[in-house]
């Protein structure tokens, strides 16, 4: 039996609302809203499990719906009418789906690492764009997993999924503290290469070949004293212009290509 | 003489807003604004002619704004009420200070290049975040020039300016059609690396140490045919992920800096 929300008012409305703008909604639930048909079957491709479909009125008999709710088990299906959808969606399109999606909140102890893994780890991001850049740069390098240390925000902000174009799904993502973090790589024995100025050897003269974490941290602060002390080896990436600063996720980009390029892309 | 402003209904406020918003008025006087001590010390150094300084005026007596007046010869000085820089400044700080400076508008005749230079090429770059982050990168590479081929917008946006953090005034940077641009490549003999997927070889496997002009195109179409005809060998990154894009300001980072790496960073 189809369910179909046609006031605004309707307390779903609020709920989905706040379930794109807090953190603390998101986490109370233990999920999140993805909006797209691109974006949810990306998640779906990533093992999340989605439990509830809201899908524009007027697409309810496009074949690509159909399709997506065809391939979906113990989903609940709502359709929204057309005014309380662009309440809620951020664009407004052929692909007029959202989606309820229950959070993995992956640990490091659940993380699946091959033999020499390479690691992209993030310290403290905070804009959307640049976490989303980030994911994508992973995905295209196919690095083994993504960990936030210490974390300013959860990674299922709407703008994150949006920037990192559905990226956030196709990787491994790991949220937890610095030193949990350091623990862990040093646990298993994983080179900490960590993107700070001082005492540092240019990237592209060192080894990323054997297991490797690649460390960056904010443009206005850097990596926090942890990192220094936990560091196998600082790496910087020699400038030469007016401006010694780079965006976050270009230099993250630089440093993962690197890596890519000595492991032949394998 | 000191003049001062106090009314926000003063024609110069309207002026000043009309140089930030639109490009047109920007075209007409030949000019543009630039916000911030940092920026407009970096335009000074890029050889930026500067005319006009507005200063809030409880920081008249700010030492480094005193120091930034004196260097400066034939500038007309204005203070403003707060209230008056709050409308037009976009940040506000200690840095309030906004001048109005001379556009540049580099030809392809008027470049100055090295031998074997390296020339980053971007054709119709739209977001004002993406076109900062590539001046950055430029920066940093310290790459011969930027050039903008088919430019959607002029470059002295306050939105580039501010996401470039002053960047645009540290790099030759030329805007013109792609047509242009081929043509002053070919009559320079510069190799052409367009980042195009078909019939293209990996990035890494290339030699950028002779005259080179890596060329990217925007994410949503890429380049025009011209760059393809055009090119001496297409390249492209090599992907593994699930998503077959990047952003693009991080594609042309890992570019930039495979070629400086080749070129020792020199």
């Amino acid at each position: 039996m189809l369910k179909h929300i046609t006031s605004p008012q309707n307390p779903t409305v609020k709920r989905l609302l706040q379930l794109q703008e807090k953190s603390r909604s998101r986490k109370k639930e233990g999920g999140f809203i993805i909006e797209g048909l691109r974006e949810i079957s990306l998640a779906i491709s990533g093992d999340y499990t989605i439990t509830e479909l809201y899908i524009k009125e007027s697409y309810l008999e496009d074949v690509s719906i159909v399709t997506l709710i065809d391939s979906l088990k113990n989903v609940s299906v709502i359709s929204l009418s057309d005014e309380v959808y662009s309440k809620i969606a951020y664009r407004d399109g052929t692909e007029s789906v959202i989606a309820f999606a229950k959070a993995k909140n992956t640990s490091l102890q659940e993380l699946q690492l091959p033999e020499n893994p390479l690691l992209l780890i993030a310290e403290a991001p905070e804009k959307p764009g640049n976490i989303g850049a980030l994911l994508r740069t992973a995905d295209a390098a196919a690095v083994d997993a993504v960990i936030i240390a210490n974390p300013k925000t959860d990674i299922y902000n709407p703008n994150i999924i949006r920037s990192s174009v559905g990226c956030v799904f196709t990787n491994q993502v790991v949220l937890a503290s610095t030193d949990e973090v350091i623990s862990f790589l040093q646990a298993h024995d994983i080179q900490i290469f960590s993107a700070i100025l001082q005492e540092a050897q240019p990237y592209h003269l060192q080894d990323y070949t054997k297991a490797s974490a690649l460390v960056v941290g904010t443009e206005a602060t850097g990596l926090t004293e942890a990192w220094r002390q936990a560091s196998t080896q600082n790496i910087k990436i020699p400038m030469s212009g007016a401006i010694d600063s780079m965006n976050v996720s270009v230099a993250a980009g630089i440093l993962t290509f690197e890596a890519k390029r000595q492991r032949d892309f394998k």
